[in-house]
């Protein structure tokens, strides 16, 4: 459905995240069968399968046959020499040297990294830079100088909402490697699963993840995979609240009588483990131990989050407790709590990371804060002496455009005013993906492409800031994405395949291709939802934001311009054709499948849309006024697209809009272009 | 780019292949969250784990939560009832009772087995029946008996001419039991690749395989999945001739000195073994004792086809033996190796199996015919008292219609004079794929859906064998393998996406839906291939036959016949619009992407084709005839489409050619409907 990309961008490689230094020089290198690659330097096995796994993935895209081994020693002879330069790393951790410089002329490439995780960034940049040009594969003459500027950049996935299998998992694990993304950090316990084994208190995930969890094997083979791939993995284990399915094999740490049972719905839940008794910490005591043993980074997170204080509160010998020990608030209470878990985590060679809520005055500094709650908090907790990391405005559940993460920065807003030694406490950021509406099969689409842009913001200069540049860029990104195993854009067309039902139905497509779905505060209170309800419907299928839309108000704004360009006309009045046969299509879909009877209504301000922009085009190309009320009548249209209709916006509505404000008629007080940017 | 199906075949079950014995009933059984599978019977972990993967695919079709393990023995109270009421087969045999009956009310479904092969079987139907319904997913109500025709249905995939990876291998068994196939062949040596490791004769994958050879233990794991799956395995080792890669370790085992390097080309070499010294047999002896070790079938190939006797012929100490021998020709020397071959089969407890050539006068009962070279040639074998099974017709690297091989039967043609002890000798068959042209990317493609077709052609009844039909249920059953994992569909998306380069082309799509690929025979000729060479074209991207045009060629059909079918015009035009647009997009990517520069002249053809099939339904809607002349005039044109540029056939020229007709001009002699049917 999309079109092109624009003139404006033709030239900008279709890097991201940006190296921090680069030029081009015009010329370029040539992919084909006489290709070698070596490597010199210091190398090991690890090393070995980084460069392979470049290898095999090279000859899958421009389908030549490659020698799948790199020969040792020879990088004189060799069309990419690749050369590890102090020390290959067996394990990524924290402060790793990244960096990397790789020169390509039109004979040959070098790539040199100090570290083996310095080699896997430069190949991915390598990656990202094979196109096929005028006459074969090419890699672009460039130089290039990159290393990151934040150590932490990281990716939260929620696999307790909704189970998430290792091979979801590891292809966006190999994701993240493309885009230099280093931490996976794993939400693995919440009120609705515990998603890994325990051997010491096994009920955890017997009673508690509907058979839904990772065995330890498949926890050291998912470590292995992304170490493999420069990234760490922190596990989250979220106490003292999110806790219910923990109570439900072992009700007896609960601060009130059971029994529990695996929470079906969603939101913030009364049960919470009860820290006065000595119990319960002799529990985590032995839990956080056998899990510092199976995951090998020195931090570990404890969540802390959204306690609700109910059960404390009705309990009498916790309030007796409280008064005993001087606590006088719930606050106080998660206060002691953190600090006994800071220890138990201290003995087991762990350093703590919770969310905003463990900063309380008697924290050990050694604590790491990950802030959903914004600059202003990572800015306080910097100044107390906190090292901290940005996870507001990186909620990709949201589902807001991609400029909005990007314009996100870890030392933006409440940050700036920080004093040096201070800033330098913010290690980086992590994206959020929190999973109540997304699922295994919708994860991908909802990670990527805007991932890629937090990426970019976390490990490029910060002056790398223009929206349309990261936009022209982000696309072919997207798509090389896809070749590393990714399954955003494919997911989609399977999605549609089934709402449709026996018979294909291309106008599914174009429907999809033009609207944007809600994020999970609209969605909660659009549909009752609970962890059982499917996640297979049009919403499920749109994504966060529409690429043709975003090319087509391009198109509207270029027509606007210049009534005489011909080609942005075409391509509008293109859309505008498969815009309006929606409805008719759709209507006869909606009375076979169930599926696609909410999709009738969308369709129909679709097609509407269709008519009134095409009318928008004639005026505007006949040079002609809209006759008297006529601009006014479409603005009912253009709200209907902007409204939520089976939890989904018209994107397509931004595009008329233009068109409509072109003809003298303010159609929106703020002139906003896009579905997406409406919601900004 | 397709529509939907036609009127016709509404109200078919997308069923393939079709049952036995199937009756409606009307109504439909609901699937949603109260969903509750049993497994009543014998049962043991195999079963549950094939019970399973079926809740699991079920799950993630309808996006409903459902228990993933079925609790024994409350077959009463499920929705659906799964009963194995005889005995679990560990491991699938020749002749296993693979049949089940399937009762399905809109209160609740039984599915009964006797062995836990039909089950699988059964289960494999229900997932075909699965559709989103006019309020929720739904079973239609029918009554099924079902058994298959042949106890034989195979496929065979050359794993040497082109690696195929063990993923790829093991989506492809799953797509196999979706259409109930329970034969996997697996070529595993060629002149191009020795592909599985010997701990015996090392040197074999060391130096004959690139790398690329599959461990024991990745052996094992296929086994045991396609078991899991009610497939069987037969390994196929190739001799005597096709042996280049086995030369170059052991260059002693040849019938003319070495050194001998991997075959990079396609065809039939000379490298042979030499029959005439007991060191061969010795090597064969442990070789095939260590393979008839890790294959657990019966059955075991040897090829035997394609020998060349030049290197026999040019060898002193060959001669002299068949003279002391009284062999009297190479013909008689190969079938003196076979009997040897046998003999050590025999002893390693392995029925042989072999392609035509091996049948000779003294060759032992035991062995079973393989025939490519036809039906006569099986019924030859079958009158002599072998048994055998029919490749012949159904060679899907040919990129011939579904139809065409469906067409074929093992009990057709020269086949049908035979006594029924005789015609009871045809176990069945199997679809070839040669891997020349066909790579681990384009394998998917290059199977499905047509393997399909031929699945249909050896379960079921002789009776089920109209091509609309088969048509109309092949089109959702191929939407469904893609849920069971299969790439047919997506892998294009890829490769045009690759081709495109940096910015996507909508209508590279757009030709890749109109066009149909070349065969083994047309690209041999056609460019200078070896096993080097990218497959990575359009020709590669553009699938045997176009959807599309078989779609848009009854429309035609329809518009000729009543001018007034608008709905049917309606499609027409849309298609011949897109087809106009074609040109101008791509001589612009042309000039930028290698890839796509040999498309532009495709481009060309279906644009013009565009234009002239607007023009011919202009006179059809108008009732007008055409100009003096007109018709005759796109003759060049029509011949254009049908001949081979870039490899391809433009199918589009089908659809043009029935308006042409329609107008009165006998555009072709035969008259025939598409590309794909003008090869037959």
């Amino acid at each position: 459905m999309a079109g092109g990309l624009r003139a404006e961008s033709m030239h900008e490689l279709p890097l991201m995240p940006m190296p921090a230094h680069i030029e081009q020089r015009g010329s370029a290198l040539v992919i084909d069968g006489a290709f070698r690659i070596a490597v010199c330097g210091t190398r090991d096995a690890i090393l070995d399968r980084v460069v392979s796994r470049f290898i095999a993935r090279l000859a899958a895209e421009t389908g030549l046959f490659l020698p799948m081994a790199a020969a040792p020693g020879d990088c004189s002879k060799a069309t990419l020499a690749i050369e590890c330069t102090r020390r290959v790393l067996p394990h990524p951790s924290l402060g790793d040297d990244e960096s990397y410089t790789l020169e390509v002329t039109a004979a040959s490439a070098q790539l040199k990294a100090p570290t083996s995780t310095g080699v896997l960034r430069g190949l991915a940049t390598i990656e990202q830079l094979v196109q096929a040009g005028p006459s074969a594969f090419a890699i672009p003459a460039v130089s290039i100088e990159d290393r990151p500027r934040f150590s932490w950049r990281g990716l939260m996935l929620d696999a307790a909402r909704h189970w998430m299998p290792v091979e979801v998992v590891e292809r966006n694990l190999e994701a993240m490697a493309q885009v230099k993304l280093n931490v996976f950090h794993w939400h693995l316990s919440d009120d609705q699963g515990f998603r890994v084994e325990s051997r010491v208190f096994p009920k955890l995930q017997e009673k508690g993840s509907d058979g839904h969890y990772y065995t330890q094997e498949q926890i050291r083979e998912v470590i292995a995979f992304a170490a493999e791939r420069g990234i760490r993995v922190i596990p989250e284990f979220d106490i003292p609240g999110h806790t219910t399915s923990w109570l439900v094999g072992y009700p007896e740490l609960a601060a009130a009588p059971g029994p529990y049972s695996i929470e079906r719905n969603w939101g913030v839940f009364a049960p919470v483990l009860d820290p006065t008794r000595e119990s319960t910490f002799r529990f985590l005591d032995r839990l956080l131990g056998e899990m510092a043993g199976l995951f090998p980074d020195p931090y570990f997170h404890i969540g802390g989050d959204e306690v609700l204080d109910t059960q404390w509160k009705a309990n009498p010998a916790i309030q007796r407790f409280m008064k005993a020990h001087g606590l006088e608030s719930s606050g106080a209470l998660q206060s002691y709590f953190n600090r006994r878990v800071e220890t138990i985590l201290t003995n087991h060679g762990k350093k703590m990371i919770g969310w905003d809520e463990i900063l309380a005055p008697d924290l050990p500094k050694t604590a790491l804060i990950q802030s959903w709650r914004g600059q202003d908090s990572l800015a306080a907790a910097a100044r107390k002496g906190y090292r901290g990391l940005l996870s507001f405005g990186y909620y990709l559940d949201h589902m807001r455009p991609a400029s909005y993460h990007y314009a996100n920065d870890p030392l933006g807003g409440g940050v700036e005013a920080l004093k040096p030694e201070e800033a330098a406490r913010i290690l980086g950021g992590e994206a959020c993906m929190w999973t109540e509406y997304v699922s295994p099969e919708t994860v991908d689409s909802r990670l990527w492409p805007r991932l890629a842009a937090i990426a970019e913001r976390l490990w490029s200069p910060a002056s790398v800031n223009g929206a349309a540049s990261m936009y022209a860029r982000l696309e072919p990104v997207s798509r090389k994405l896809e070749f590393a195993g990714v399954q955003h854009r494919k997911a989609q067309d399977e999605l549609l395949a089934r709402i449709a039902g026996e018979r294909p139905e291309p106008a599914l497509k174009i429907l999809a291709s033009a609207v944007e779905a809600a994020g999970i505060h609209e969605r909660y209170p659009a549909h009752k939802y609970n962890s059982l309800e499917p996640l297979n419907r049009l919403v499920d299928a749109a994504v966060a934001e529409s690429e043709w839309a975003r090319h087509l108000t391009v198109d509207a704004k270029t027509v606007a311009a210049n009534p005489a360009d011909d080609a942005a006309a075409a391509r509008l009045r293109e859309a505008f054709a498969l815009w309006e046969g929606t409805a008719a299509h759709l209507e006869m879909l909606g009375s076979r499948s169930f599926l696609a009877a909410e999709t009738v209504p969308v369709a129909k301000t679709l097609s509407q849309l269709g008519t009134a922009g095409g009318t928008a085009l004639d005026f505007i190309q006949k040079r002609e006024s809209a006759p008297p009320g006529w601009a006014e009548a479409q603005l009912p249209l253009l709200a209907a697209a902007d409204k939520l209709t089976a939890e989904v916006r018209v994107a397509g509505g931004g595009v008329v809009r233009v068109l409509i404000d072109a003809l003298g008629v303010a159609s929106a007080p703020s002139g906003t272009a896009t579905g997406a940017s409406a919601r900004k």
